[in-house]
């Protein structure tokens, strides 16, 4: 799946940002049917959810993570996992903006 | 949580993904601590996601689609289910672009 084949101006605001969230795993994923390794992780946190997430700094904060994320024990992040944890962020997110309305 | 308080060019693509998912619940759920009433699920699906989900035309459809969602019974989708549901439509849709390729 290319960048940019599917988004665009005939999709919806929601339709294209459910391919965001596809683009942004697969640039960090490093291949279309690839998964997520711990450093992979770190990075993808830390340059694309830092004004939601507080940077992963130290091996233990990464390592809970993983343990949190890995649903299947397999030490990698596939797409449903990283979906699964793209919810949670986002529904964590939802309850602190509309606390501070 | 005003429209286009939040998204813009300092916030990376998936996180303006996740604003867009806020945004367009409450654009349906009609007020920021609102849910979704089974009209308003029709109404989001079939103008959000016609691009990735068969229109509802059908009151079985919907109720059973409402069943799915509806975890806590309530007869109404709060974020919390909305986003699992938003989850599970961008895993349908990856499998669906990853074998295409």
């Amino acid at each position: 799946m290319g960048e940019g084949e599917l988004d665009g101006p005939w999709m919806s605001e929601l339709e294209n940002a459910l391919i965001s969230i596809m683009k942004i795993f697969h640039k960090y994923s490093g291949s279309t049917t690839g998964k997520l390794k711990k450093a992979q992780v770190k990075e993808l946190v830390n340059n694309e959810l830092s004004r939601f997430i507080e940077k992963i700094t130290d091996q233990e904060t990464l390592d809970i993570l993983m343990q949190d994320l890995d649903e299947n024990g397999d030490l990698e992040i596939d797409f449903t996992e990283f979906a699964t944890f793209v919810a949670m962020v986002t529904c964590t997110c939802h309850t602190f903006f509309t606390v501070q309305e």
